[in-house]
């Protein structure tokens, strides 16, 4: 009996993920972690009023979700100043990355993203066979210019910009986005994740007009809404990218509860606003934790701080190895030189107190190590 | 400038959909349905401990869920006496039948299913390239043997089989399914969709060694569990086939609340066989509003009832589409001959009350219209 035959480029691609849970270490630990500072998650929680509504929709459970998700991208074009047929919604963002490199990008097309980027965009090029090619950060920010050059010089069809970025937590002003548009090449898409843009000063989120066919912007639920768990991202772009999206989704992919979750986080203002002034805190401490271990924390638009730790990526490793045996989930940047430091979430005072104190143990024994 | 430039495949593909969601035609209409009878949904709900699972967890919804379902997993694994290796865990059947076609089709690769069979996996199939080649339907059920035939001869990788299936409520025995194993191709992998078994008779579901390489059964918490807006489907396969799914899956895909409340669900063996029961009663139901009305209710071994309406597919339709008309959402088959049926989810009393006092109008217009 043979096995499937799977296609060559499914056979071809590893077994390896983008993430590794927290839960698979705490299950490897024996031990649930006393701080989760490590997916850039809203400790702070989602807005009552969405937990509310998801609590009453609970029962209706046994309803598919309305495929087109008109109530939610209704919501969303009026929140956003463009018409529901601007907004497609989709598992995560990571759902909806799928599904564009899907749609553009067969064996052999070329795609440009930075050097120690999201990986899970990375995760979707491989899995449709494109071909990448990375730029480097430019003093630990993504570099636009340099990214549209590649984009150009590699006839690109797409190319991904985080702004604000992960891992970094660094940022450029809209209007220097906007202007960097005029060197993205003819008919190469740029798909910009505004992920953290909720956390980043006003004016950070570039004017673009939502016909531009240069341009789909993805925003979430899974961040400062506090929602990660609920699976809802959405895209902003022209009308026909959106229908586009039609042919390949999962029409039924979208979870009921979330749906209503979502709508009611969104017109939870106040709740957003609380976000972020807690957000704007715990970066103060996160900084001032750092600098009283004589670190140097970097600036962030994020809801997390990305923390050089003076050394090398195997220094950044030992530190990070050692909060995680302490119970502290966090992460760090993938490539060099920017792995030279952790990324620290933002958190509730209680978290940030457990990071304070096992960071001192975790630098000294990783000094210890790393030599 | 220019439009993305799509893959020469999502170029080519129709923009329509498997399926237009009730919610669609309500907005159309301008009115709620008075009966949701069309979707094949468990109208009986969730088990209230799901819901209070569901409830409980919203809080925690800021959190990703785990992206190994390793709970889920361990416990769906020890319903079915096989290990966590052998499971995967998806957003819905659909999700899971979407990955399945991209691991195995490609541009002109072979895919044998029956004709009016699920619409959803053809609309994968049609999705990643694959040739779709049909078999009729023999007597109202899906024919084994004509299936794995028609695979040999088209040197299919992959065939579609629902036991019970959908939309007609035919079933084969386990048995049957088991023997009819024997002519399937070597190389060619069975999907046995087997989403409404628990609806089925005992024995309906064939003994199969989950290490078979030859088969990847599928179920869901969308019917007998009745939570179709949670979006969690599951596959029992050998270790090498789930591990595959991990090369294209969303990792972070899974809705976290879904997750504990599909735990909850698995566990509340009192509320399955509850709604299995009602499901019996609500089948009579239909079957005797069928029969006073003159027409012929088909056995079934699902949640839903096929009515032969005695006419040709445009009498079916027209009756179909007075019912709708009425407020009673109902759906039917899509391809001849067994486009002459209706089909009726079962439903509690008053739905089913909804629908018994709709009919006689729905056919007696139908007959006015159609001669």
């Amino acid at each position: 009996m043979k096995n499937p035959r799977y296609t060559p480029l499914a056979a071809a691609l590893p077994s390896t993920v983008p993430f590794v849970g927290p839960e698979t270490q705490e299950r490897a630990q024996g031990a649930h972690f006393r701080a989760r500072l490590g997916a850039n998650e809203s400790v702070f929680g989602p807005s009552p009023k969405a937990v509310a509504a998801m609590q009453a929709a609970a029962r209706d459970v046994w309803m598919y979700a309305d495929p087109e998700n008109h109530d939610l991208r209704a919501a969303l074009a009026a929140a956003h100043g463009v018409t529901p047929a601007h907004v497609v919604v989709g598992e995560g963002i990571d759902g909806l990355l799928g599904y564009l490199v899907r749609l553009l990008i067969g064996p052999g097309d070329a795609v440009v993203t930075s050097d120690g980027a999201y990986p899970t965009f990375n995760f979707h090029v491989a899995g449709f066979g494109g071909t990448l090619h990375k730029v480097p950060y430019r003093e630990d920010r993504e570099d636009p210019a340099a990214l549209f050059a590649k984009a150009a010089e590699t006839d690109a069809k797409l190319v991904y910009l985080a702004n604000p970025d992960n891992p970094m937590g660094s940022w450029h002003s809209g209007t220097d986005i906007r202007a960097a548009l005029d060197m993205l090449p003819d008919g190469c898409l740029l798909a910009l994740d505004e992920a953290y843009v909720e956390c980043a000063p006003e004016g950070t989120a570039p004017e673009i007009d939502a016909d531009d066919p240069r341009v789909i912007r993805f925003r979430t639920f899974s961040k400062v809404h506090g929602m990660a768990g609920a699976r809802v991202g959405y895209g902003i772009a022209a009308p026909g990218l959106v229908l586009a999206f039609n042919k390949v989704r999962n029409h039924f992919g979208m979870n009921r509860i979330a749906q209503v979750g979502a709508i009611a986080a969104l017109q939870d203002t106040g709740w957003l606003s609380h976000v972020q002034g807690e957000i704007a805190r715990a970066r103060d401490t996160i900084a001032e934790v750092a600098r009283a271990n004589g670190l140097v924390p970097l600036p962030s638009a994020t809801n997390f701080v990305a923390i050089d730790c003076g050394g090398d990526g195997a220094f950044a490793k030992s530190v990070l190895d050692n909060l995680v045996a302490q119970g502290v989930f966090v992460r760090m940047p993938f490539a060099a030189p920017q792995n030279r430091c952790i990324r620290v979430s933002c958190g509730r005072p209680a978290d940030l107190a457990i990071f304070a104190e096992a960071l001192p143990r975790a630098l000294a024994t990783a000094r210890g190590q790393v030599t």
